[in-house]
């Protein structure tokens, strides 16, 4: 006798391990998809088979691709004088969302941290200070979280970097559209240091 | 060229049709599976691909299931003298987590609703009547939401019980751990009319 609740039980709880899903979560969603088989379960397995099989990191950037070099690593439209730092995939993802940036990545995956004994090497950073040295790159712009870790990473690959290559970070201040009421300290006193004159 | 951006698109863009799932939240899910290939992408795209395949309704009692008959209807160790009514598949998964109710089910998979144009038809509401014709069901424990069209629901059915077969419903009043001041005034009232003797 075939074990029917067993399948559906099995893949509930591989959903629950999803991040943003728990079980309850888990169980919605697989209802949904037993209600969508057509169009939305099957194609969906098919292309998590497919990533699950070819995806890997981009041997430039780090950056996940699902060919040996992402595509804005091989994008001839790409600067090659201007390279992004940033903490993790996502990070890279907001970036290229906000359309304003049309430079190269590079991924650390991390950021230094004694605690965790993660080092230079486990973020790659003497392959990104051996890339800047080959490469035409005139500025870094170390996009980091603005946390200690962040800020002691930046810190460190602003301290590598070769001769003549200058490094920025990206601006602190007030989102856009956010309220001075809801805004913590350290934002208001980053944004008022900062200040323009209008 | 291969567009390896594309297919993290595509995989993202499935995910966040997902029910409690966003652009967002895809993204994050999408991003964690990468890391997880082995242990979590591959399984999970096998075991959706395999319920994709294999689901489908229960003949007896309209449950979700691999196989034609579901657990519960096959199960002989079930009471059969009592049948409960739900609304969706997950209400019946909600009921068998108690483990209070060893009988079996029946789901509607809707509620009655004028507006929609949802008649007893297309709940199944026939078919489960003929069912209680010819099964010894003595009591239909009728478990739909407290809502209108629940109980408009759960009055039709009553009225179409054959002779002899006694229906019932859930007690309403205070969730187990309600704190009094966090209820409606409708649960409270329901409470104070069904109050027990200590």
């Amino acid at each position: 006798m075939r074990k029917s609740r067993g399948e559906l039980e099995a893949l509930i709880d591989l959903m629950a391990k999803l991040p943003g899903l728990g079980p309850r979560s888990a169980r919605r969603a697989v209802l949904h998809l037993v209600t969508k088989r057509v169009e939305l379960m099957t194609p969906l397995a098919r292309a998590m088979d497919h990533v699950a099989h070819s995806a890997r990191f981009c041997a430039e950037c780090r950056n996940i691709t699902t060919v040996d070099t992402c595509d804005i690593c091989r994008d001839p439209k790409r600067q090659t004088d201007v390279l992004c730092v940033v903490q993790d995939v996502s990070d890279l993802w907001a970036m290229e969302r906000s359309n304003a940036y049309r430079g190269r990545y590079f991924v650390l995956g991390g950021t230094l941290s004694a605690l965790d004994a993660i080092g230079p090497e486990d973020l790659g950073i003497p392959d990104l200070i051996a890339r800047l040295h080959a490469e035409p790159v005139e500025e870094v712009i170390i996009a980091l979280p603005a946390t200690i870790e962040g800020q002691t990473t930046a810190h460190y690959i602003s301290s590598e970097l070769p001769e003549g290559i200058t490094s920025s970070t990206l601006a602190q201040g007030i989102p856009i559209g956010g309220e001075l009421d809801y805004l913590d300290e350290g934002t208001i006193t980053a944004a008022l240091s900062a200040r323009k004159s209008v």
